[in-house]
């Protein structure tokens, strides 16, 4: 028989540590409901201002909610995660530009911004200073990890081998995630929810905000894999994929700068064909553009595109 | 009045070069169907076999229809190319493993490798020996260039600021592309026609073949950009973004080798669960395996994922 739990979010983790204590410990086929904090870890309000995020210091890490014991899952098995639902907990989310972090150097701007998104109608995320602008919603958590082997406390930013900080937008309600058990009992835990973002996250966060998801649990012991795997249900990003893509794309011998200047040109047409200021461009890149690579075998140059679903625009 | 013009491929050029004659002058707002032949300059036939593939030699560089020169479009102009329409020329196509070229390193894979697809229902390429595979097709010139302002011959393998062999599959018909001119009359060429290909071009070809395309062409002089764009209709990939996918992602510092070992993955997944021989694979990842970049800013560790669309599995 199996059960459902739940996890509320006033107890969470800051960091990977196979020696946080399991908060819950459950059997395959067992269902769990997390509740997870924003990746600010809810130091933004619907009324917090670009005032708001300068100086915020060290990030502590994000709050994750677990972890959870998995029962008969051991190092060398695959934990299988359906995510059945995810609603989101908040009636708005936030972006940030903060220096030193995305993709686009500090140079390339000035200073910390704070991008409030409007997300009552649990559809779209709109930007409160622009009625033309609603970037459709597909809220995945972007974190969904296991603890690691290796001991002692490890930081949340990167994505590892057992998963993580993925921040793949393809991890939407209906996909199943494979995550590569490398402890006893999996101890899995997830947080940082996104309603919306592109592939690549440019500047650095997504459309963070709070939610409530509800995930499947399975151990498999035939399958062995050294990195997450998923499978998505198709068609990919449904609410974005109608309407036309406007797309740039540049070319060179590296990939990171070639997503740079992708990213710059998308930033520059936005800013002459749609008035967005430079920061509202980034951000909107962040949240609705996909970075993908066309080609990676033409020697020495490698394309990437930076694709934009129109669909953003309304009015 | 606008014009309609046809340029067969028994004439092609093999280098780009802002000396060779046009073979046609035409007028903005104009039209042109050019014939192309595949990259492999009709080197294969229906019946060619691995063996046919091997000891090739040099690349000669892809045989190329044009130039066309466009009264009126000058350097710091944009040259509008609307993609009107694309046929197939021919009822079949290949996709070649060549040593030292693609996303792996030889020491991955043994030799030379050469796949036949039948393209005769012009709507999905099928391996001869597989009929459990149907790739359906959306074809694209993998080449559509301008000439470079820099004297002298310039290969055409690698993509350059004036486009040339992007292998960008978003430019099926329908899609409109912009490219910056670096010459007097901008000079325009085409070929390389791809029946199929994921992001990427992972083992250095897509299903190569021949075709006929029908594209119109504008001078903007308001516009200005620094590498190519283009606007695609949406839906992105219709006949291959429904059904689910199966995605393999991988992590790390650097984004070519993330891709690499996300390739790994794929094919390992294609072999044990699909039962392909690992030549299969690279060539299925080829021709319709997309490469993303999942996120670029959780420092130090980028992901990248490879996304198969299961719907080219059928029976």
């Amino acid at each position: 028989m199996t059960q459902s739990f739940e996890l509320d979010c006033d107890t969470v983790h800051y960091c990977w540590d196979n020696a946080i204590e399991p908060r819950l410990a459950i059997k395959a086929g067992d269902c769990a409901t997390f509740h997870t904090r924003d990746a600010g870890d809810g130091c933004f309000s619907r009324e917090s201002t670009s005032a708001d995020a300068e100086g915020g210091g060290e990030f502590k890490g994000h709050p994750l909610t677990g972890p959870v014991y998995v029962d008969d899952a051991a190092p060398g098995d695959v934990l299988k995660i359906d995510i059945l639902d995810l609603e989101l907990a908040r009636d708005y989310g936030w972006t940030a530009i903060e220096p030193a972090c995305g993709l686009l150097p500090d140079e390339d701007y000035d200073g910390t911004y704070l991008q409030i998104w409007d997300l009552a109608d649990r559809t779209h995320g709109r930007m409160p200073q622009r009625d033309d602008i609603a970037v459709p919603l597909a809220p995945f958590l972007g974190v969904m990890g296991l603890a690691p082997a290796e001991p002692g406390q490890h930081k949340t930013t990167p994505p590892r081998e057992t998963g993580g900080n993925m921040d793949n937008k393809l991890l939407t309600a209906g996909a199943t995630l494979y995550l590569p058990v490398q402890v006893e009992g999996a101890l899995f835990s997830a947080g940082d929810t996104h309603a919306a973002q592109g592939d690549g996250e440019v500047c650095v966060t997504a459309i963070e905000t709070w939610s409530k998801a509800t995930l499947r649990f399975d151990v498999l012991k035939d399958m062995h894999i050294a990195e997450p795997q998923l499978r998505a249900p198709g068609p990919l990003s449904p609410a974005t994929a109608t309407g036309p893509h406007f797309v740039t794309s540049a070319q060179g011998p590296d990939l990171y700068a070639n997503a740079q200047n992708a990213i710059r040109y998308m930033i520059q047409h936005l800013i002459a064909e749609r008035g967005l200021t430079w920061e509202e461009a980034y951000v909107l890149c962040s949240v609705c553009v996909d970075l993908r690579i066309s080609e990676i075998v033409d020697a020495p140059n490698w394309l990437v595109s930076a694709v934009l679903p129109e669909c953003v625009f309304v009015n």
